[in-house]
């Protein structure tokens, strides 16, 4: 390989990106700068936190400048390298792009990582990533659930939801999740042990608060909320007193022009719930500690992390829009190489 | 006077309320039940939250049935009597409704008030009725506000917002309020002493959140919520870091058929807010703590307390539509007799 494809962002995606608004090229094998290194990527993370960042708008993190690839976690291997702490043919960890070569410098995001006892590198942008630590903190350290109590799960089967059910689960919470499509639905159901899966397609709001209502009489404890729009605004019609919403995404509502806004808010303060927003940056100092608990929750068979291995950068659009079509099912992952 | 004038609830308000969807109607003045006793209502405060009882949907009370009249927090003097705990004469505090006699039985929400100390009975249904106690348990215990925090009030030269402002500006932040028009406004500076004022008529979300980021330009640590719509996006673009939201009423939305809703509910995620609900129900144990406090505030000279008195259940829907139109300043209360 000696060319460096990179899928850069050349205009800023107008509601659903669509494939003009990206652009593959080549360019040549970064060279290590001083310092640094060059990492060969192997797995992007393909994530809706993504979308957000093509917008110029302010957010936690700076929008991706035009011309510049598209910002993505992603694991490889240390190619190149002017950094003793990053040795060639080291495995590591980073937020890097969707390229096959990105350049690195230390004290960023990059960390080494051991990938022996994964049965792959992906698992690091799966169960134990970004997706796997958010499931894990936001609803243990957010949600903090109580044997006993209901959990509503939106995007349940998509790959922060999944977790959050399984671990809801381990936690011995009663679970709900909401999903598109009666095949999402049975996998809730019997894959990931969910207690009742809810479909909303075809559902209006009335309706879909109707069904949460008969699985979930007494009303949900902890919202996990990653979808937003009509499926919150269902949800919020649903509470417990003092329910906990954990705002950990809002899917629906990336790639909407006009924003279709929760419209049922009156009922956070009906129930004095509380509605907090969650973000795993916040949790760097205690990614260890999560991701050894996800590991044994796996090694002892009472956690499944599906991944949904898309391959070649030349597919990163294609891929990308599964996120959105509800294609995916587990955490969607670019193989590049 | 020999009878009992009653504005009831006939028919449920499509959007905001119209006339006829009331009737004041004479009827007997009642007799004290077996262990119970009747009101003669001198004051009933006027507040937002009876547009929510007055439709059918879940919520914190049951809905007002039809052909009942408008409840309402009235303060009174007992009138007849079968209870040796509520004597003729003795003023008290309650939930009645808009009536000049209501009928009461122990148990309820009735207490007797002492009313020697304040310059007008209907000091218990502004400064030390739910208003000024929901300013004062919504700001200290769900806001937590900190010295040299910013405070943001929407509905700031209302009854609950100005009360809230001020006990900010006690605790030490700098406090900045919203309203319409430019008198509200001049009267949040010069009346209340509120740091900064910002006119949210005729001004789009993005000129408003333009705004608000101009008199709190690092964000607002805490947003005082009584509006929603259009107020409460332009606020959310403007969060600091862990910003609490407190929502305490969403007034903007009470008339409207088709809820506008929350479109920028991803900055709640982006800035690790937390909004969450307050009904000033669960602080009736705390209730004589607050009053103590606002009462020495006020004798201080340090928190004023206006209020909009409109005179005569005849005059009972004008009255209550001055809450929507923004007409009011200050608590709005319909004096009785």
């Amino acid at each position: 390989m000696t060319v460096n494809r990179r899928f850069l962002l050349c205009r800023r995606p107008q509601g659903a990106p669509v494939p003009d608004d990206f652009r593959l090229v080549e360019e040549p094998v970064p060279a290590a700068p001083a310092g640094g290194f060059v990492i060969r990527n192997h797995f992007a993370s393909l994530d809706p936190a993504q979308r957000g960042w093509m917008d110029d708008v302010p957010s936690y993190m700076p929008p991706i400048p035009l011309g510049d690839p598209v910002r993505a976690t992603t694991v490889g291997v240390v190619h190149n390298s002017d950094n003793p702490d990053f040795a060639p043919g080291q495995w590591v960890l980073g937020l890097n792009a969707l390229e096959d070569y990105s350049v690195a410098m230390p004290g960023g995001f990059t960390s080494v990582i051991d990938v022996a006892h994964v049965d792959s590198p992906s698992r690091f942008l799966s169960a134990m990533g970004a997706v796997g630590l958010t499931a894990y903190f936001g609803l243990l350290e957010v949600g903090k659930p109580q044997p006993g109590e209901t959990l509503l799960v939106s995007g349940a089967a998509g790959a922060v939801g999944s977790m959050v059910g399984q671990i809801g689960k381990i936690k011995g919470c009663r679970v709900v999740g909401i999903a598109g499509g009666a095949d999402k639905c049975r996998r809730l159901i019997e894959h990931y042990g969910f207690d009742a899966a809810i479909d909303y397609h075809g559902r209006s709001v009335t309706e879909l608060a109707a069904s949460i209502a008969q699985e979930a009489p007494q009303g949900a404890d902890i919202v996990f909320e990653n979808v937003g729009g009509d499926v919150l605004d269902a949800e919020l019609m649903n509470l417990a007193m003092r329910a906990r919403i954990v705002l950990c995404g809002l899917i629906s509502e990336y790639n909407a022009p006009e924003k279709h806004g929760a419209r049922n808010l009156w009922q956070v303060l009906v129930k004095r719930a509380t509605m907090t927003g969650m973000l795993i940056a916040d949790y760097v100092p205690r990614f260890a500690e999560g991701g050894a608990e996800i590991a044994r929750w796996m090694a002892e068979g009472r956690l499944r992390v599906d991944e949904d291995v898309q391959v070649g950068l030349e597919n990163a659009y294609d891929a990308f829009m599964r996120l959105f079509s509800g294609a995916n099912t587990g955490k969607l992952v670019l193989k590049i190489v």
